[in-house]
């Protein structure tokens, strides 16, 4: 008998309003009662895999052993297929479409072991519907995976190759400039790059950031409250990686920011022109005070 | 004793902004230390009791046996009865207000065995309050039936027939056509119909729809991503009922449609009148592409 | 050993966009998996101490015994101290940092027996971060004690009078007036007041209430039900204290009231001038209706 799991850790694009969460969590209940459900988040935007794999990424470090559902599904019903991803040799399983949502998350537990396709019927809710594979077919996959079944019971053994990768923009270096992005911009407004603390292991303290043709700079800081009103921080976040953030304020709002956004990055003292730096400075000055729009 | 329950599940009209449904959970988890409460969803616009009871009859038949609690309940306090519902000869009891709100459900579990008025002192918590019989009546007597408390020990019997019913829409055929009505929107913006498969029987795969004034053509698809760019599918939803649809995108934004709205559908051919139909057409034309506003 | 505690409610202002709430959850599995986790609110404001100060001591008297964990953290990362005080001998423990946040559902069980500082490393999770203290202080420190730890193992013990504050403004009477506040609008609108029913024992069922310097009446009422179409009624809501509330309609919609907004009650007949009483009623008439903007 495989290792029975305890825990389902569940994500989706569903939101809260409707009962659909709910739903999941009675199918589980009703198949592995004893099972507990924690969800991660529900409020992923519709249809924004890349959103909901960077989120299932950043938390995979810190979940408890156990099944993963991840459900942000565009394409439901179609041939996309269904899968289940072992790491970790049974560690974990991770359960959902296979269109990148699951890879990154994936990747950080050291890549698949054995990969299926939730094909088994007998594994399923036959419901009739094509439109609600979270409970239909993942949820009951999951709890049957709690309840001991072998993975390999839930369908044919997929090539773990063969899986969609995620797509994961990496920041770059060119003549001692890195090209970044906004990963996510969290509740406070903070924006997480795709740059890790030693990227910047070259620059100083105060940094230039060029954020949509405009330059302005930013200041390393430990915590939020080091932050100096009007100041954007630039601090290593609670995921290793650095953001923007201001203190008590939103960064994303401040400087219109939104996943996906290019931020370039480069030393204040040798690669911004003088006239580029005064500039820097007026917009700073402008951004002085909590009512400064910048 | 009674059947003891181990699953609570509840929905509400509460929010997740004030800490109402977790001292729900609370009183709960201090009466029956072992209940496992799962949250259907809190979301139902405030005082909505066709929503919430349009919610509840669609989880029914996913939900794990037990206890349902379902607060939407503007007249709390009043001499609307608070009650407790058995289905199935025990196996499960819908626990809330006398206002329709229980009524779909109870009659998707094939009606009631048996109901009480929920009056026990005992088995409410005594605060003063008038305004919070979640947490002072209907939580309570959840807990206590968990716990294997008789349902009669809860308030005297009441004759099920006495129960305010439950005020869901039916459709209607007149003259080859469907008048039909949005029963609800859902977060992708989805309008689910009150119209089941198989009255569309005698239609062909295009049908017209008459929304607000306007004829459309909508056409039957098994999954969202058989829908084409600017065409309105008209699919099976999750439930079982028709449902007009785009495909990654809010049929309910682009077409106008709230919870409530009516539409009128008719075969193309034989019931649209040729100008009409030209409308039509043009209409099509007109949203196709993302950026179009049918 | 200490008394191993079974229950976690949490409040905390991330949001549930994020997966912050969910990582929190997976920590404290991981660490205590048998714990129960009992979500309050995670939408308290960004950073709104006071807010979450008040919801956490309006539920105290209805929570389940156990560990709470309270993060509204707007300094996280600094030299505010991470805390866990000890309630009713060991009844329950709070934890969160020292920012007044736990203060007054400190106050409302009796005040704190022990208190400590949350330094032991051991008892943390190593991530390098300092701007997520609830994922890697707050929740192990919870789980810890769930599972047996000595508060005194978690860190040093303070001196109770040495906590910060929790800042509850009370309402005063001047000349025969309530000069009161509004601590708390909640979904509904329902304005609730820092006014107990016995300070209203002089007054009549219907008083004046000044609002932004605008006069009105309101009446003593029961339920929200028996508030009259058009009328302001007052009443004694479900954790004591008196709100403002209208009938299926947000009071504080209606009479554009936040937290924090000054109401002055004083008797009708008495105070209330003669013009100004007709000022009332002509605004009454203004209000009555649903359509009507008071």
């Amino acid at each position: 008998m495989a290792r029975p799991y305890d825990t389902v850790t569940f994500l989706s694009d569903f939101g809260r309003t409707d009962e659909f969460v709910g739903v999941v969590h009675s199918v589980i209940r009703s198949i592995a009662p004893d099972v507990r459900v924690i969800d991660l988040t529900h409020d992923i935007a519709p249809y924004d895999v890349r959103a909901g794999a960077l989120a299932l990424a950043r938390s995979v470090p810190y979940l408890a052993p156990g099944v993963v559902v991840g459900v942000v599904d565009p394409a439901v019903g179609t041939s996309r297929r269904p899968i289940a991803v072992e790491v970790g040799d049974g560690d974990s399983v991770l359960v959902g479409p296979d269109n990148g949502l699951l890879a990154p998350a994936v990747a950080m537990c050291g890549g698949a072991t054995r990969a299926v396709e939730l094909v088994s019927t007998e594994h399923r809710l036959d419901t009739g519907a094509a439109t609600f594979d979270g409970r239909d077919v993942f949820a009951p996959a999951a709890a049957h995976l709690c309840n001991g079944v072998e993975l390999t019971e839930l369908g044919p053994l997929l090539e773990p190759a063969s899986l969609m990768p995620g797509l994961v923009p990496l920041s770059r270096e060119e003549g001692g400039e890195i090209i970044a992005e906004v990963l996510w911009v969290d509740r406070y407004g903070n924006a997480q790059l795709n740059v890790e603390p030693e990227e910047l292991e070259g620059h100083d303290d105060q940094v230039a950031v060029e954020l949509d043709g405009t330059l302005r700079t930013a200041r390393r800081a430990r915590t939020f409250a080091e932050v100096g009103a009007g100041e954007i921080g630039l601090i290593v976040d609670s995921y290793g990686l650095m953001a923007l953030a201001l203190d008590r304020d939103s960064a994303a709002g401040r400087l219109d920011l939104v996943a996906g956004s290019q931020v370039v990055i480069r030393s204040l003292d040798d690669d911004t022109p003088r006239g580029t730096s005064t500039s820097v400075t007026l917009t700073m000055r402008r951004t002085s005070g909590e009512e400064a729009q910048p």
